[in-house]
């Protein structure tokens, strides 16, 4: 790993607690409406549409549309199952901005400080250029760099996501490293020629329903960004 | 200039002296060689060539290429008139990165740490990631993303480079102002729709020779970003 200069990072459970905090935005903005759901399924339920979107763009079938709108048309989906079909537009357009108020892991902030101290970091995510701004903002994330989808005009794991990431850093794919919590996500950077890194976020999902380890070859595999930056001899 | 919600900067100019810096760099490497040059006017020589690459990029005549390949393509042009026509490739690629290391205008750091209290920053500049990633990370610029010609993926003063910035970060061209130091620039911004600020570099070109004022109408026009930061009510 001594070539390395940038490090790229998936967003959504990697360094952001996407369930719990989705599940509190919308329980602070329907609660007091009357509403009583299982927020946590809500959450779920709003996070599984995530993949079947973004596959609309991959496809082709869809020009790229930014993440913000792909989670506009997935909450409209799933309102009706919660009895939410009368929900009205100021209120939708509060609800789809939660996912810019998103938490970020505890050792996410002092992580990447280290971190910055020896590599170019970016956030390669799904997420759009203002949402990661929000994210940043709210958490400390001392970007370089917004990369990933909006960047690249297309959604991962499609190679070019991660291939214009590294590239928009002057980094070959093997000067580059990929971060992520998830086998999946760091298998396509692999195939990529990007190098791996695994953060295990085994409660991404509840309480031990995140994943424990990769599931795939990886370049290392630490239980968080503190363990990074000292794999990475950053002090 | 109440709904202003964001900022774009134009960087070569307005936030860094590319000139003296450039003097300094070609100087540093050069000299140890035995180079006697006048180094202003080499910097001038470099910098005159700017806009010609860019129109082959934004005519279609070359599809978008970085900024960095450009200044590569322009610099092994005018070597010749200075005698240099045998400088090694090392030395041409370390040159070429001279870019990289320009230094800003005193007033900088501290207006954009203002600035950001109140709006989202970014540079919208033909400059790419890599090459304002290194000018931030030298000058304490704290951009909340990297915006401009290689987000575009074309050059100013196509509208298109200006609209997506503002897009990126969510703004309408209404709630965001172009900031430079250069008339065309603004007057490019302001016919798609951005408010703009004029930020006089009288020295840009060397002692009295950069724009004293705008010569198109502008929203604000100041003498630095910290009267920039005052005008706009930030502390």
């Amino acid at each position: 790993m001594n070539e390395i200069k940038a490090l790229l990072f998936d967003v959504f459970g990697t360094l952001v607690d996407w369930r719990g905090s989705i599940a509190r935005e919308a329980r602070a903005l329907l609660a007091p409406r009357g509403v009583a759901i299982d927020w946590e399924a809500f959450a779920d339920a709003w996070r599984a549409e995530y993949q079947p979107a973004m596959e609309e763009v991959r496809s082709g079938r869809l020009p790229f549309s930014k993440l913000d709108a792909l989670h506009r048309r997935n909450l409209d989906a799933i309102l009706p199952r919660f009895g939410l079909d009368r929900l009205d537009e100021a209120a939708r357009v509060e609800l789809n901005l939660a996912w810019h108020r998103l938490d970020a892991w505890p050792d996410v902030a002092q992580g990447l400080a280290r971190l910055r101290t020896k590599f170019r970091l970016a956030p390669c995510s799904n997420g759009n250029v203002s949402l990661m701004v929000d994210l940043a903002r709210r958490n400390d994330f001392p970007w370089d760099a917004i990369l990933g989808a909006e960047f690249a005009r297309d959604y991962k794991p499609k190679p070019i996501v991660y291939l214009a990431s590294a590239a928009a850093f002057d980094c070959t794919p093997a000067q580059t490293v990929m971060v992520a919590a998830h086998s999946s996500d760091l298998a396509a950077a692999a195939a990529a020629g990007l190098r791996t890194a695994f953060v295990a976020r085994p409660d991404e999902h509840g309480p031990g329903k995140g994943e424990q380890r990769a599931n795939v070859p990886v370049d290392v595999s630490v239980p968080s960004l503190i363990a990074l930056a000292d794999r990475l001899g950053c002090r």
